[in-house]
């Protein structure tokens, strides 16, 4: 009787947490936050007809949800203007990240991304083996020009690119990812991350067929839809990618009480509207804060405003400790030069107010 | 511009579904079927308790679960008697298998299950190349010896066996589990699907320690718990594997909504004891509509029973189908001897009642 023997690849990897949760630090410090601005969630909620399409779901658990997503698929594609076939629905974006990884990426594989970029796509490349090239950040942005010129260096079979952008909230405009899909190399395809778009200004969206095959969007209910906690994302591409997904997906992996949210979210346009309200006052009360305390806020296309803190990464490290300490759940960028900030997730009212007060404190503190 | 590339092995696999789900017919046949009856749900329902936990989470799923499942682990852990370290939890047994496939599975890897085991299963093995050696069941049972013999010759890395077993209802005591567990070869890990065993005969879990380094154990919230659709499965083993899990599991897969409503229902045991007593009345109200019949039930430690129909596949699969045509949604064994056999899930009076009515017209059409 011995130890489960592991594959060299998979005894390669660490067991690592792309993300600690609040939760977990809640645990540690013994006391629960009084502001959660730290994970992009959406703190103004999901729709009130979701709620009410969860709770009547509740009853009926019992039953597996349909696998094939029949319902929320077409829904979808009648709302992106493309056929069911281009839709693929998962386990957030970051379960589809994972399928997708799979499909694409063995021991080797390069893959493009921006240095300092969502970690749990790199997470699930280097779980394949993949070889991960990263370029900078151009300034606050991710950098099309650079991504394009690593991926036809490296022969990437993908690149990484979310827009808008986390965790510095900037954005391009769709005919900068136009034309990033119109010269990538032949074997590369775009992972366009589009988690954050609903909250983005218009035109940000580039206006590319579904059955385009050298891109795959990713798109979410996790963000401005307020539904991070059931674990509903889906993809656009085209008809032969969406059905790979067929061939190692977890095919009930998306329950009835998450299918039955999602398609009432989808439907309730006019929330999403409000929600997009909220979110632009938020942004400018948001903003305001940082000012009034001599940081930058970073323009926002996002729900959260990275600020920065105008100073090196150890001085917004400790600046995010001290609001920790005060019971604020914020986060920040991983790699330099992007970690002079600290990301904050947009909020309510409370929420806001406990920042502002906990903020002066945090900076005299980081000195 | 061409088509994704996909690896080597992902191209090599089918975009196949293990399961064709009731809505798919559904949809083809163009009603709903009046009995629900082939998935092995509860159609008794999950607890009243975690009926309002999920609807109480629903307002606040803007919020991402827990990713370390804190909560659900320390109160499964004490269930179980084992610690926090010795548990998984996932997005239902179908999810964590697909990862313990990904952790110990590469091409070539020697695996050992049944001849009609579960499908599911097999999707994972094959999914990441391994090589599936099978031994047919002894009558009605998975046969462990069988078992334990192929996966010496082929050095199996995974054996698995359910107990009680799917798609045929029996079980073996747990002093089989246990015999075979000690009998293993060095580099074989027991894949033990217990997904039933909160409905099968005192004994028939194993007594042992979570601690084993050889065995890995499933448990679901989606059959005892009536919670199919909410995808909550979770494994209970060795803590170096527990750990591995962390590895490449899909960390915020399971919700905030999931994981109140698994802690509610765990919490409620005389729920579960009172769908024990439903489901052994049901048991008998079902063998006894099979024998009138003249069909062979066979005796179950499940929620469904398999009727054995006494003559061969093809006639067993006509019954399915004038079962099906009438608003019955049954399912059965998918290889020979056991496609002799159709599969009815337990359900309440209603859904029986329609059963009863349709087998009779079922079996004289498939005659």
């Amino acid at each position: 009787m011995k130890a489960p023997i592991l594959t060299p690849l998979a005894a390669s990897l660490p067991s690592t947490v792309p993300f600690t949760g609040p939760e977990t630090q809640e645990r540690r410090q013994g006391h629960h936050f009084i502001a959660r601005l730290g994970a992009n969630e959406s703190i103004f909620g999901p729709s009130p007809a979701a709620i009410q399409a969860m709770q009547s779901a509740a009853g009926q658990a019992w039953m597996y949800g349909d696998p094939e997503l029949h319902d929320l698929k077409t829904a979808l594609a009648q709302h992106h203007g493309c056929q069911p076939e281009n839709i693929v629905v998962g386990e957030g974006i970051d379960g589809l990240l994972g399928y997708l990884a799979r499909l694409m990426v063995q021991p080797g594989t390069p893959v493009v991304t921006s240095l300092g970029a969502y970690p749990t796509f790199n997470f699930h490349v280097a779980g394949y083996g993949g070889t991960l090239h990263r370029a900078p950040y151009k300034g606050d942005h991710e950098d099309p020009q650079a991504l394009l010129d690593l991926a036809r260096q490296t022969g990437a079979r993908l690149l990484y690119l979310a827009n808008p952008d986390n965790p510095m909230g900037s954005h391009h405009p769709g005919q900068a990812i136009q034309d990033l899909v119109a010269q990538l190399p032949p074997e590369t395809l775009l992972v366009l991350d589009e988690a954050y778009i609903d909250l983005a200004p218009d035109g940000t969206a580039p206006e590319i067929p579904a059955d385009t095959p050298n891109l795959i969007r990713f798109r979410t209910f996790s963000k401005a839809h307020g539904l991070a906690g059931l674990r509903v994302g889906y993809a656009i591409t085209s008809a032969p990618l969406a059905t790979a997904f067929d061939k190692v997906r977890n095919h009930f992996g998306v329950g009835r009480i998450a299918q039955a949210g999602a398609l009432a979210a989808l439907a309730d346009q006019a929330y999403l509207a409000e929600v997009r309200g909220k979110v632009a006052t938020a942004r400018n009360r948001l903003a305001g804060i940082a000012k009034t305390n001599g940081l930058i806020p970073l323009p926002s296309a996002t729900n959260f405003i990275t600020m920065d803190c105008t100073r090196d990464g150890d001085y917004a490290r400790r600046v995010l400790q001290h609001l920790t300490a005060q019971g604020i759940f914020v986060r920040m960028p991983g790699v330099a030069p992007l970690d002079r900030c600290i990301r904050v997730s947009l909020g309510d009212e409370p929420s806001l107010a406990a920042f502002e007060t906990a903020l002066p404190h945090a900076l005299k503190a980081a000195l």
